[in-house]
């Protein structure tokens, strides 16, 4: 049953954290702070920052970002009136102790993201957020790798661990309206906790996505700031302000502030457009988990062979976060194979 | 009834038509042969080609084009093995002597464009165009201004005079999916002839409109590489293609030759990203014409009001094409007025 009167759905924006992929994790605190600023000031109840990958992944492996996750979390929440300020956490990569160090900086809300078929893995870490007061959001990654039961059956686990709200995490920017629809129903029937949905655009869907969810009952809806994400990036929030507002729904943020924060202080931050290029699309297409977009692509060059065939074997494969370790493998299996050279115009 | 097999759409592109506006209309000849041998490879059946805004629109209104509608025709016809070569046609902007030269130069397709209310102004050309043995499609431009009943009853004009596609056309990128779902569902309860849809992205939702279109009995969709078009650009043909394949349908089109041309002939001549930014989206927020898009960029920046200003003004208006003189008659009228210079990063 949704705590959201019907009609409404809340954003929640994740520029500061998915979108610091788009980056290189390189958004500075004073960044944070002015964009974390540009949101509260629009309405946006629920603010997600630090690393890209979440807490403890500033690393060799996933990159350092430019500041500490509590350094993040402090700028961001001295800079909002009413927002909560949110991490994320990915066991394995995060700890509970810096789980606690968030919290010291002021986190009121963790989202705690899984394998879509590893909800296991979420109850630790859940159990032990509610117990330190926090709201806990749960993310079921990569959910297009289930169908809408099997899926269903994870969110019973979550939401039995006690988690306030269980999403459909469409990491691979790899379903269609019709697929995010079927999922968001069947947990609809299956839990009584909120639901919510997190879009990536691979597919160039991702703002449909989201309103497919909400009309088959997810009510709490992700997005970032001209669409900064991993890969294809996530559903552009000032966009699904505006796409929602046509559709009917209520989303209680101020269009116009939002498009001014995008405008006049995230796009000048933006080393690249967010769009759907070859790499992003091919992605989507096989099923790719969006964190290793980047990787694939320095792979790709190392090994002299095309991205979209690292990518296409990968997703044969079924690989999910955390065996980065594979796109080294396959890109060296492929290196001794021809390819074609694409028509370029004499132009 | 829909001359598909079950299933089936087809995809038409626009990248050398609607796209000429995201280049100021200056592909060469040597351009568009480039990327028409790209599209016909892939198996694209209908290549839309010439001046953004259709046959005769080369001036000083709306821009003058790199070479002639003629020049772009031939272009096109020499460098495809089996796709057809359409233009479009704006009655009161292109004349049937300009649509005789388009046939004499190659054209197997014209699509005829009126707005959505005025589907009467469509008789002669299509009536003409048939009887030089042509394919007929048509479009009902700004479809989000007619309810679905009132649509209806415009195709069926276009019906009765012999249109052998009728498009829904968001010239706006104004509509949601469920929008679009209604319209098509409409025109295809009200006629038999095949029905299209071209969606623009200003609201983020363009591969899903047409999707949801396809759902209801579209058969023609429209689409653009890397989304060229006007304002926020079109449904992206390479993106569609994905899409649509991992939605269960069937395109016949090959995929990797359309990202090929997207990627490698496309992309290095864009001038810049195809990006839902400020005025992307206020248009297709306010249902603003998507050919407003640069004169409303220009107005803003002379009269020194805001372009959001002046599209939420025009949307209230209710303007429509060839009322481009509208746009200097608001930011006129707007100049005198105060605006608070929204917030910038101190970063």
């Amino acid at each position: 049953m949704s705590t959201h009167p019907l009609g409404a759905v809340t954003l929640v924006d994740t520029t500061l954290r998915d979108g610091m992929s788009s980056v290189s994790h390189q958004f500075t605190p004073e960044n944070v702070a002015a964009i974390a600023a540009g949101l509260d000031r629009a309405g946006v109840k629920t603010i997600e920052v630090a690393h890209g990958i979440g807490l403890g992944a500033s690393s060799i492996q996933y990159g350092f970002a430019a500041a500490t996750d509590p350094d993040y979390v402090r700028a961001a929440v001295d800079a909002v009136e009413n927002a909560d300020i949110a991490a994320l956490y990915v066991p394995g990569i995060a700890t509970l102790p810096e789980l606690g160090k968030a919290i010291d900086a002021g986190i009121k809300t963790v989202r705690v993201a899984v394998h879509c078929t590893e909800a296991d893995c979420g109850q630790q870490p859940i159990e032990w957020a509610k117990e330190q007061g926090l709201t806990v959001m749960t993310f079921l990654m990569m959910s297009h790798k289930l169908e809408p039961d099997a899926l269903a059956e994870q969110a019973v686990k979550l939401d039995s661990y006690g988690a306030d709200v269980v999403y459909v995490v469409d990491s691979a920017g790899a379903m269609v309206p019709a697929q995010a629809a079927a999922r968001v129903a069947a947990l609809r029937s299956a839990i009584d906790a909120d639901l919510g949905f997190h879009a990536h655009n691979n597919l160039g869907v991702g703002i449909a996505n989201a309103l497919a969810a909400a009309d088959n009952g997810a009510t709490f809806i992700d997005g970032s700031l001209r669409g900064l994400g991993a890969s294809a990036g996530n559903a552009q929030t000032e966009v699904l302000a505006a796409a929602f507002d046509r559709a009917g729904w209520q989303t209680d943020v101020d269009l116009f502030e939002l498009i001014d924060t995008a405008e006049h202080i995230v796009a000048p931050l933006m080393k690249e457009p967010q769009i759907v290029d070859e790499t992003a699309l091919v992605l989507g297409y096989a099923g790719v988990y969006s964190t290793f977009f980047h990787p694939t692509k320095r792979a790709a060059k190392k090994f002299g062979v095309p991205t979209r065939d690292i990518l296409l074997e990968l997703g044969k494969r079924g690989v999910i976060g955390g065996q980065e370790d594979m796109i080294i493998d396959v890109a060296s299996e492929l290196a001794g194979r021809t390819y074609e050279t694409p028509a370029v115009a004499a132009v």
